[in-house]
């Protein structure tokens, strides 16, 4: 039941895969309209973050799609991190269209927005599986990743060497590489 | 007639116009789908940027609905400058979807993607009357602006106190302040 | 008669003088603290902002001082500046202790901080005197300058050799110079 | 025995302890008066770094205020950092008043500026009790901390919710967090 | 007659001209080694700024092979700009190897270095001929200006294009072009 | 045989070592010049990266010139480090001559400019004994490291007190110190 204009979720989508999904079922449900924030914008080709932002919106694109949710009820807006934590609802802010409720699993983003907006806790239901660095893992050990992420998103990632860049990620030593 | 996957063009839509709905028109006659890059995205409360680069989405989204144009064709990007000009184009590349044409009216932008991409040249049809500096002018000098811009747009700024805040920086001594 | 716990003034006090000082008793009337936030801090050198955030502590420290105002009761904080205007007022609060009133003389600064605070009209007397560009004008074209600021300010800007510091500037074409 | 004129000291202050107290009122029997510059001041909502540079300040101004230090023989000033180490003491120099000597535990700092200044190595008596690692610590593990910090530092912390904050920030997976 | 280990000179080079050269040679006959600091390192494709850091060390380079000057008397580094001017000669000293004399027609720059190190006045001969802005304004004018430059530097030019470069930022109206 | 015109390396160089020396020789043995980039320029006084960008250069230079290496064949250039890694590569060419192969013993810079540019593999015939980290270890470890280096360097590292400064780091807790 639509019961908020526009809800907000942040996240780095490295990658998009299937808790992402359900979650904008879910929110769709409750909102008219979802902003979809992809966080740390600015990293790419890093073991954290492998994909770019352009990379990502295209997956998440496709994504939404290929699942027929309507297109012009989700805003994809790439957000380059901040360094000041005390402000960073503000600037958030200042980067994505007006929005009245924050959906999040994170108690800290959860804690930096309290009281200046609506927030509901949102849990991933198999977080161990579904969640990025867990798919990147599969992905530099040979283990199967590939049902955890919409389709699309499977096949934007094998299209642009994905599999081959995280695991050249993995091995490398040039940067102190964080999962 | 549909000739290439995917267009772009750039803009500060400062604010978005109906010389920008018509142009988006254009490309969509001839790509599938079109990618806005919001360019000067960091700045906002500036007389040459007055607008967030969410309250700028918050428009283009709105214009493009109004038009019943496929929100599934368009995506709404907003960029960061960049200093260094000579890897300009590929900091591009890094943030949105692979695109197969740029379209643009400035011989600057055309300048530093040449030979990396096809580019079209576009040109507004009454570029005096259809561009923001003037559109901002209009504003602050009490002329009639508001038929040069798509309903949404014209709604949006009155919603936030658009007017008042141009002409507030028209006023202001604090920035040295460029059109 | 004492209304507030602590009011807060921003200048760059490229030099502080007369007219600030003023301000700074006026507050003191009305309210228990102030803080001083000494903006555009990073910069130096330069013709707008000759002096660095140090040595305008120490004068404004000074000038205070002179002036047997309660040091306890003011808080000289620097600032950088700060490129998202619209959570310009987030970074300020960030940055130092928590206020009651801004006091302005600046429509743009009531502009941005508009319905978040108390805010103060204020003017100084006599404004065309009392500024900081026209200080550093009649330093450059010797003219009577050091009765505009408290005597403490003159001695230090004699100190650091800042007359002649002022004037170099003036000369140099290495920087598009803005008074 | 007062034999310079200005001290400085540098400390993040996370939070300001009785450790950084005494160390004051040693200075201020060798000096007139005494910088401190309260480092890492942009950062903030950090489990290093948990207050911002405005609360930081508070707690310390406060703190001298109940130990009826003359305020007007103290400087506090905010100092954000800087990437390029070996310009950093002219960094440090150009943001704070001239100062004689420098008072640090920190032979990294005390190697930075050997030979520009007079350095004094400073050492806290109890430092494992006395160090800002070592109270967040107590705070997140339920310990006893507040008889570590002066008592205005405890009411401020107590009064914006810094225990809370602490604690969420020791439990969150947002940052690779760091004591 | 060889005064000096080492010379320093800074120049934006855009480009490298006559007089540039003449100053080397002069330089050579009082310094051991000179080390040219190619200023605005970070900047390129700009009415300013055409060439970008490789490009003029390439045309610095070559000029200097033409000229038959020993190469390894010479230090070729390019510098990007720094905001905090009161700390720029220890940024500079930190990115060039020691230097014992600094060559400046710049009074500004001079200033800034002063009682720091040796300071030499420098002075072009023929300023309104052999400077930078001279040149690229005779290429947008179809002025003679080849005459002006040593001949590898003619060559890089034109064979990386960049009469027509600068000629197409002369009429761009992307940026507030300066000379 | 001399098969290119320009090779490109690059390295931190902290410090530059018999590996690298030989590498060299390696090079302009197949290239009639070689680009040595110095990678994060920016950085110095940290147990990573000890030597300034400027103390790297003097290294190198003074090692070329030892080995009768002819210095107009070699381009010294500090290059800062660059976030946004998918457009890295038209960073470093915005930065450096134009070169025609890229010589790297790192399998992440070979992936980042794969397909753009040729590319030759390059190993360090000893690489637990000729690299940077092993020889400041051994500098902290009293072992015996100057053999590893060029004599230059080992001269130079005394001269500014290297090991000194190298022991200091590796004790400093004031950095999370990564060797």
């Amino acid at each position: 039941m639509i019961q908020y204009k526009r809800g907000l979720v942040i996240g780095r989508f490295q990658p998009f895969h299937n808790g992402h999904l359900e979650l904008v079922h879910e929110i769709l449900n409750e909102c008219e309209e979802l902003v979809l924030a992809i966080g740390s914008a600015q990293f790419n080709y890093l073991l954290k973050d492998p994909f770019t932002a352009g990379e990502r919106i295209e997956m998440i694109h496709a994504s939404l799609s290929s699942q027929r949710i309507d297109p012009s009820r989700v805003f994809l807006i790439p957000l380059a991190n901040f360094e000041n934590n005390a402000c960073w609802f503000e600037y958030l802010k200042s980067m994505v269209p007006q929005f009245d409720i924050l959906y999040s699993g994170n108690e800290y983003v959860r804690y930096l927005v309290a009281k200046k907006i609506i927030v509901k806790v949102h849990t991933f239901k198999n977080k161990p599986k579904f969640n990025g660095e867990n798919i990147r893992k599969l992905i530099v050990n040979d283990g199967k990743w590939d049902d955890l992420v919409p389709i699309p998103v499977k096949e934007i990632i094998k299209n642009i060497g994905g599999t081959e860049r995280i695991r050249m990620l993995a091995k490398s030593d040039t940067y102190p590489q964080k999962w």
